[in-house]
């Protein structure tokens, strides 16, 4: 049904986007979007969360698919622990090289008193003022949503 | 995309509005929708998630987000502890000052033998017939989905 | 809003639509869809969920609601499980009467180690390559999400 909106916004509003060709642009590399939730602190769980993310990038659908992984609370251990834990670190380095964006909550940083200067490969572009916010924000622009 | 869709549906749609004018009046107030999904029974989750919800109300999107907390399963302890609670009640009475709306499971009251006045700060206009329903019905209205 | 693009597109997109007559056909019976994410191995987690997804049948909106679970990662112990417990088996075998369609994660088999033959009621037409992509691309359809 989506894909049937954007048939219809392109063949209905060409003369109402003309700040918004460069946004579509990279709909086109990226037709499908999906943000990740990261809010457990319980490693197992990150770890699962990791390799299903790395699933998604694997499967058919993983070409076509703007893959976001937003962490807050609780599981803002994953970027803390990573700097300790090479295996983790591998799993968030592998991420990034395939194209995936980690979004970092700066209410957790505050809560619980950690500088980005503490998290691995974070920087200060991928912090976002409320990672829950973000969450939303994101499927409010057509984004799907996994809570691992 | 959904804004792009929106103002087409302005431009576009005007013949067909004729009974929607108070819905799209709100949706000038409140641009952003979510449903924040309750439960789970562990306090912890219970107080992290109101801890999101609050953080997302004081964010920068905040302003033009309707929250709407659905309380079902396990999630009810919330309703049922927070009379007992002064500190969990603060949480919800600060949530709902901020215009933050309760829905509770008709069903999870019925399967475990609880009435409305069981329940903290609840009313007869908060109880949807099946939690689970609505978070999808809203969904399907275009609200987003947060499981904290 | 969802309803009003859906109108929009019945009335605007007429000329586009010459191959897709079936899918439209099947959206005029099921206007809501939803899919159930089953990732966790505790098993009242997923008895719950299964719950949630019979009261969702159950519900008001359950008549015009397509829904699926998607099982991947832990959660394939429901379709392992359920071969040596009849009441989960019943709860399952009575969601599939109710035209719940299950969907099992390829990867995950493979994972594990396991054979569609080790699944309950479980049909190679029932397998999708990722459980997790499966989930982001029915919400790119316009599907709802659920994480029980």
């Amino acid at each position: 049904m989506k894909k049937l909106f954007a048939m219809l916004a392109l063949v209905l509003a060409a003369p109402l986007m003309l700040q918004s060709n460069v946004a579509l642009a990279a709909d086109t590399e990226k037709t499908k979007q999906v943000v990740y939730h990261f809010n457990k602190s319980d490693m197992n769980t990150i770890k699962a969360g990791l390799r299903n993310a790395t699933n998604h990038v694997n499967s058919p659908s993983g070409p076509e698919t703007a893959i976001e992984i937003v962490v807050h609370g609780g599981g803002i251990k994953m970027m803390t622990e990573a700097r300790q834990d090479p295996q983790l670190a591998a799993a968030i380095d592998n991420l990034k090289a395939n194209g995936v964006d980690f979004k970092v909550c700066a209410n957790t940083l505050r809560g619980k008193g950690l500088e980005v200067s503490d998290l691995y490969y974070t920087d200060e572009s991928d912090i976002v003022p409320s990672g829950v916010a973000y969450l939303a924000d994101q499927q409010m622009e057509g984004w799907a949503y996994i809570h691992p």
